[in-house]
């Protein structure tokens, strides 16, 4: 199988106030899909009208990365939030950005949970559902970015909004194509080389090479470049130069 | 000069997780806007969206209440924000509630500054044009609601956003026509009777007894009626029940 | 078996800026250990030293009420916080307390892990052990005070620490002398003198009746009262009445 | 008149959960005293923890860094708290930071106002005596560290409080001793060489070049070095060797 086309996303905006962590302008010269952060985990109200501006002169799709409420844990330690709770504060994330993404003439295009909401829907129904709600809430037929498989992007296509599936790039893969679980040894891939491989891999063909050195497919409409670590920029500058001289279209998902 | 109608404005929504603080379900039986609060000095998005749902049934017009980000002084300290820093967080909880309005099948119809925020616009341009300009980045003309004379309405103005004036019955007016600041002895009137013939004589025809004992023109198209007090709701229904009464007619502003 | 004596505990000040929620200054009248919340889901600074000044005051025995820092969630959503994490946390609160405990005249006595936090920690081991290593970090051998047969007691006791039993007069019990959860039928018990019934049972004799109908042992050295609720206050005066009446002593542990 | 020692302070610890600002452990290598951020403004427990640990390690003297509550604008938006919070959020902090200052074995040995409550207490009194009675509250003689002169300075004075005056030497004095704002034309000295000497020139002779040209003289017992620049390592342990080489102790205050 041959992929023409592949869109790139990249999480956005993730300072608050005094602190920066991604470098959006760098970022947004590679992405074609960006995910701005809506102030719960991260992105204070100047950045995310900043990086909208930005994304906007560029081309570049903004997407809502929305998150549990917890500014000191960047989002990334699981809660227990009630679904009637999580519902609402994922429509009110994606309301803030309209704004901005408005403001600069666009409108938000997607929706990706962020962190520890990311990884919870992955299997568990009950947040699932309440990020679909919260969604929907917010008024529109947005699409859901995630992972092939996962709660929320069956849950999103049970309720008639549209999926896009995603892949990483620097991820180890198992045999059954699930990710191999942060933490566990060779689970996260650094070798720059390697990384520019496998995305072409994911995009061309659809495949990628799992754990255990088989190779498995990988549905992917989109690819999930890093930002937040050093010489992300340059890695993800790598991955488009070699995706668009192999021949692959990079390009935000219709 | 007779007034033949006016708008009756409250506070609402003002709870936050598990603190409650308005009863928002009766007083959505008496005023006719409501000044729902957007998560920065209260308003967790959970109220939010069921305060926005409860106006719409009622047909109450829902107004953004924006604020300072100030949730352990409930947004009544003044803050030197810089303006840019404003206009964003004004924008950003505008469209946060902007969300549950649209869900609810209605609209935000107004901005409202709270607390220090709305005291600090009457005199502060910089805040003043800050936000006028976070109104104007949520991409709609809403009209501003404030104190007649005040920077904000002045600076609104100059900007083509509509302005509505307010005035409250339950504060004492100097000579001038301007409010005596809280803290003064005789700030607030206290006696209900008084709060009810005050709303009458400023709504029927523009007028009230200063502090000095003389009248002077209030210009004011809705009346600001508080729901945080014990007895604050039967106060704000003996208000209308009066000006109906008396054949004034109670709606929201146009 | 006859209980000589049993300390009644509380939570208080557990309101917000603007927002209340127990009635501080009544409770310390009954209770003889005051489980002060310290900021993260509840209590301002101003709160705390009111609340701290008022129990010296009154002889009633200040604890650290720790909590997730979960403000919007009143510390009611479990959060999968890093034990280094929790640890840190968990200290920073008692450190916070500690200063207006001093400052009127008295030291923080024990610590009360709060909401989600609590339930977590009866079987979370992880986290069990980071609330004790918050503990000894805060620099002293305080007493847990907890659910018999919690994690947290049991990790406490290995690590040397004091512990304090407590047992909830208004909570059914399983056969198996467990808690029923809350949610499921019958779990919170309404009637009044069913509460004040058992809470004699359970400091006189040290049993209770369980759902079940059957006699059981409750080892509690403290049953805390709740005072977050209308008639609250008042039903943890009769409990106290009862007790004292029935010639059970109410003093805080020792 | 010739300065045998003189101490060296910077901001450390301003990070927050997943964001990093200062090089705390370069720091810490050129410091005598460490103003630690204690969670309201910058400074998360694991950070404060870790930073307490590190500078007792090194013999750095630990301080409190306290500042208004405003993580979104890092403590840099002059507030109007009343007298009585600012005391109790005071407090609040030093309690939090000095758990972990005697975890560390060591304990908080000054406070310093961050920010906009630096600048703020230059010249308000209420603000100045709010400090200082948090400090007092915090059940300490710790000493302030400020500008000479200032209002805080004065006010800690009076009320039996040591004071430590401290100059910087990246910034342009006034004839009358006083600061260039921030924002007037050469308020910030850039050039490294221009620093380091004005560092020597006030810590040996307590004396540096007004923006006017002549000499004035600078009553500083520390200078504050900035962490949060790039360069600012480098130039600061430029400052302390050119002090050493000059014959000049770097040393803690008494």
């Amino acid at each position: 199988m041959s992929t023409a086309s592949i869109d790139l996303n990249a999480d956005l905006g993730e300072g608050f106030g005094r602190w920066h962590l991604t470098d959006d302008e760098q970022l947004l010269s590679v992405v074609t899909s960006a995910n701005v952060a809506c102030g719960f985990h991260a992105g204070d109200a100047v950045t995310m009208r900043r990086v909208c501006a930005l994304a906007a002169e560029r081309g570049v799709r903004i997407g809502a990365q929305v998150s549990y409420r917890d500014l000191a844990g960047f989002g990334r330690r699981a809660m227990d939030v009630p679904p009637e709770e999580l519902a609402a504060e994922v429509a009110y994330q994606i309301g803030a950005l309209e704004v901005f993404a408005r403001a600069a003439g666009t409108r938000v295009s997607y929706v990706k949970p962020h962190g520890a909401l990311y990884n919870r829907v992955v299997h568990d129904e009950d947040q699932a559902r309440a990020v679909v709600e919260g969604v929907r809430l917010a008024g529109a037929s947005l699409p859901l970015l995630g992972l092939p498989g996962s709660r929320l992007l069956e849950t999103a296509d049970r309720a008639g909004l549209p999926v896009v599936t995603e892949a990483f790039a620097d991820r180890a893969y198992t045999e059954e194509g699930t990710l191999v679980p942060r933490g566990s040894e060779g689970a996260v891939i650094t070798e720059a080389d390697a990384v520019v491989e496998r995305s072409l891999g994911m995009a061309r063909f659809g495949v990628v090479t799992s754990q255990g050195g088989g190779e498995i497919a990988v549905r992917a409409r989109s690819l999930c470049l890093h930002g937040d670590t050093p010489g992300a920029v340059d890695l993800a500058r790598r991955v488009r130069a070699r995706l668009e001289s192999a021949g692959v279209r990079v390009e935000a998902f219709a």
